[in-house]
C-alpha cells in the first residue's frame, strides 16, 4: 500500500509529550491564578459565522483569517478571543452578572506565513472585566497584581509590567492638532524600542509634521524617571487639554492602586511609549517584559477599552484585559531554556510485576491511586532491563518491583530513578506514599 | 449604527457559565482520571493537511467534513482524535516509548445537520495504548477499570460496560460463509436493541440469506446468562473455526482480567450483540450504558485495534481504546438532570469591602489565596444590597464583609450564604479558612 506521509501543516505546534507536559504545567499555572481571581470560565466555539466573528474586521486581519463555505453557510476560524467574547456578554447579557469577569484559554487560526515564532494555530491565555455601563478604575490595578501572580508562580522574578494611558497620548495629539494623524504617529512611536530616537524623528518628518511638534512629542516621550516623577513630569508639561490632563489622572490613580494591590515596585513602571498599536484600547494600556530578554517582546498585554460589543448591541459595556499568547511564549521560553518544570512526568510510580498472577501488583496500583498517587503499571510482557528503560525514558521518578518474594515478605522495593536509591518499604499505602513523596 | 445579530452557529454548545463550570468538572474529572492511570497528554491540531487527515477516509464521514482551501493549501478540521493519532506516532515514531499510552481531550468537527444532541463542535476524550508490533491483551481489561473509575467518581453508580470481541463475530460469518456479508449482517445484528429480534429476521431475509443460517445467528445472539454463562455456550455452540475460536478464548481472557482490575460484577457484562459498527476494531469492543438511561446510548466506547497507522507507515502499530463524547453526554446528563455538582462557583470567597481605603481587604483577598482560596473582591462602587445579590447569582458559598469597624476589632462576618447563617471569625487566615471549608 502507498503510504502517506504523516505531517503537520508547517507554521503549528506540536509537541513531543515531555514537551506537553511543561507545556500544560504554564497553561494550568495560569488558569488556577485566573480561577484563584474569581474568573468564570468560557468555551466558545472555534468555528463562528464570518458574518458575526467579522462584524468589525477588516484590513490585514481579515486576509489571515481562514474562511470558508459549508454548504450554504459562511464560516470563520475565530482569530482572537476577544471578538468571539463580544458576541457572548451581547448575545448573553441578560444571563450574566456584572461586573462579568471571565477567563478563556483556547486556540485562535491565523493564516500567516509560517515563520520562526509565528504560528497559525495558537493558544491565547484571556481575562477580562466587563462592566455594565461602567466599570470602577480600581479593576484596571487588580490585572497586573494578576500578571505578577502567574510570572512568579512560574518562576520568573526579573519582570516589569509597563503601564500608560492612551488618553494622554490621545489628548497630547488633540492638543498638537495632529487628532487625525494619531495612529500614524502611534505607530512611530511604538518602534522606539526597536529603531531608537534619531529613526523616529526622521519618520515624523515624513508625515509631515512641523519641527517644533515633533520636539513636543520627543520632549513627552523623552520624559524619565521613576513612576511618581514621570507622573509628576507630566502633570506640569504644560498641555492644555482635558482628555490629556484625565489620562494623568487615571494613570496616577492605577499606579496607587497597583500598589495597593501589593504589586512590588521592581514588578511595574510607567512607561509613556508602549501604546498598543490598536485602535480598541481608550484608557490603560499594558505590556509585560521579561527584562533579560526584552527581544521577545511583550508576554503579556492588554488594557481597557470603551465598549466591547458595539457592533452587536446599544448596551454600553466598558471592559478592561489582558491576553497571554501562550504558544508563541512556550516557544520563545523553550528556545530561551527557561521553562522551570515541577514536573516532568505524569505517572509518580511505575509499579514492575515480576510474577504471573497481577492480582496483587494490581491492587496496589489501585490503592495508591485511590490515594491520589498517579500510578502505573507496566503491563507487556517484557525484560525487566526493558522496563526500567521505560520508566527512565518517560522520566517516572519511583519505580516498585513486586514479585513473588516481596508479596510473601509484603515488603517491596522503592527505586528512586533519579538517585538510584533503592529502598526496602512495607505494603503498606501510608509508608509507600511517605517514600513517595518525600522528594 | 447597523447592529449584527450576536449569535453562534446551530449544532454548537455554547453554555452560560455555570454551566460551564459544571462541564469542566467533568471534562477535569475525566482528565485527571486519566492521569491517575499513567497516561501521557497530546495536543494534535485541529487543523490538519487534507491529504493526511483523509488518507483513509471516504464515505459518510467525508460529506461531513470541514474542508476548504487557503492559498493553495488544502486543509481540513480533524472529525475525531484517531486519525491524528495515527499520524502522530506514526511521524514520531522513533520519539516515543511503548506501550504509548496517551490521552486526548479537545474539540473535533463534524458538519452534521443541527439537531437534539448532534453537535457539529463537540469534544471527545481519549485513551489509547498503542503496542510496537504486538501488544498484550492484559491491556484490553485495563481499560473497563478507568472506565469505571470515571464513571463512579462522576457519581453513578448503577452502569454496565458491555464486553464482546469482534472476532467471534468475524469467526461465525466465516464459518456461515457469509464472510462477504459480515458487514451487512454486523450492522443488522446491531440494531437488536432498536427493533428487535423479528425485524433483524425480516432484515436478515431481505438481503437473500438462507433460513437455516439466519437461525444459527439468532441462536447465537440469543444465547443468555451471565458472562461466564455465555462464554460456556460460545465454547459448545460447535462452530468449528479458527478465529470464532481465537475470540472466545481473548473474551475468556478478558473477563478473567477485568476481575483481576477489580471492576464490580455488577459494573460488566459480555454482551454479543454489539459490535461497533465500524470496520476497524479487529478483538475485543467496548460499550457503556446507564442502565435507567439506556436510550441515550453507549456513552464511552471502543476497543481493539490491529494495526493504527498502516496508512502513514509499515510498521505494525495494534492498540487498544476508548473514547468519551462528552459535549453529547454532557448534553443527556443536563437533559436528565443527573450531574451531581461538586462545586457550582469558581470563587470560594467574595469579599465586600466597605470601606474607602482598600488595603486591608486587598491583603487579606492576597492572604486567602496564597493559602489557596479562590478570592474574589467586590471592586465597584455598588450598594451592599447588589454586591450580595451578586454572590447569590454566582452561588458563591460564603461573603466576608470588612469595613473600618471590622479592622479596628480584627474581626470579620463571615456569611454562608447557603444557609444564611453568619459568623463572626478573626482576621486571620487559619481562622477564616477553618469556616470557608467546613462545609
Amino acid at each position: 500500500m502507498n503510504k502517506t506521509e504523516p505531517r503537520t501543516l508547517a507554521g503549528i505546534m506540536e509537541l513531543l509529550p515531555s514537551e506537553q507536559i511543561l507545556f500544560n504545567q504554564i497553561k494550568q499555572t495560569i488558569e488556577n491564578t485566573y480561577q484563584k481571581f474569581g474568573f468564570l470560565p468560557l468555551d466558545t466555539p472555534i468555528l463562528e459565522l464570518s458574518e458575526v466573528l467579522l462584524a468589525k474586521a477588516g484590513g490585514e486581519t481579515e486576509k489571515q483569517i481562514y474562511r470558508f463555505t459549508k454548504g450554504e453557510t459562511d464560516l470563520s476560524l475565530r482569530f482572537d478571543l476577544t471578538v468571539p467574547l463580544s458576541k457572548y456578554v451581547a448575545k448573553n447579557y441578560g444571563n450574566l452578572s456584572f461586573p462579568f469577569r471571565r477567563y478563556q484559554i483556547g486556540k485562535v487560526y491565523r493564516g500567516e506565513k509560517p515563520q520562526k515564532g509565528r504560528y497559525r494555530e495558537l493558544y491565547q491565555c484571556d481575562i477580562d472585566i466587563i462592566g455594565d455601563e461602567e466599570l470602577d478604575i480600581i479593576h484596571d490595578a487588580e490585572l497586573p497584581s494578576i500578571i505578577e501572580t502567574i510570572l512568579k508562580e512560574l518562576g520568573f522574578e526579573d519582570f516589569t509590567i509597563c503601564i500608560n494611558n492612551r488618553k494622554i497620548l490621545n489628548g497630547l495629539f488633540e492638543n498638537l492638532g495632529q487628532k487625525e494623524r494619531a495612529q500614524d504617529i502611534l505607530r512611530i512611536i511604538d518602534k522606539i524600542e526597536k529603531i531608537g530616537k534619531e529613526a523616529i524623528q526622521e519618520e515624523l518628518i515624513k508625515i509631515g509634521l512641523p519641527h517644533e511638534k515633533i520636539q513636543k512629542i520627543i520632549k513627552f516621550i523623552e520624559i524619565e524617571g521613576d513612576s511618581d516623577e514621570k507622573i509628576q513630569k507630566l502633570e506640569i508639561l504644560g498641555i492644555e487639554n482635558e482628555i490629556y490632563q484625565k489620562g494623568v489622572e487615571e494613570l496616577k490613580q492605577v499606579v496607587k492602586n497597583i500598589r495597593l494591590f501589593g504589586v512590588s515596585e521592581n514588578h511595574f513602571k510607567v512607561d509613556l511609549t508602549i501604546a498598543r498599536g490598536l485602535d480598541y484600547y481608550t484608557g490603560t494600556v499594558y505590556e509585560t517584559f521579561l527584562n533579560d530578554y526584552r527581544q521577545i517582546g511583550s508576554i503579556c498585554s492588554g488594557g481597557r477599552y470603551e465598549n466591547l460589543a458595539q457592533y452587536y448591541t446599544d448596551k454600553k459595556l466598558p471592559g478592561v484585559g489582558i491576553s497571554i499568547g501562550l504558544t508563541r511564549l512556550f516557544y520563545q521560553l523553550n528556545q530561551l531554556n527557561l521553562i522551570k518544570a515541577k514536573q516532568k512526568a505524569i505517572s509518580q510510580v511505575l509499579i514492575i510485576p515480576m510474577i504471573e498472577n497481577l492480582e496483587e501488583p494490581i491492587k496496589l496500583a489501585t490503592n495508591l491511586r485511590k490515594a491520589g498517587i498517579k500510578t502505573e503499571i507496566y503491563l507487556s510482557n517484557k525484560k525487566v532491563k526493558a522496563k526500567f528503560k521505560y520508566a527512565d525514558k518517560l522520566k517516572i521518578p519511583y519505580v516498585i518491583v513486586i514479585g513473588e518474594d516481596e508479596i510473601n515478605k509484603k515488603e517491596v522495593t522503592i527505586k528512586n530513578m533519579e538517585t538510584g536509591e533503592e529502598k526496602k518499604v512495607k505494603i503498606e499505602v501510608d509508608e509507600m506514599i511517605k517514600e513517595i513523596t518525600r522528594l
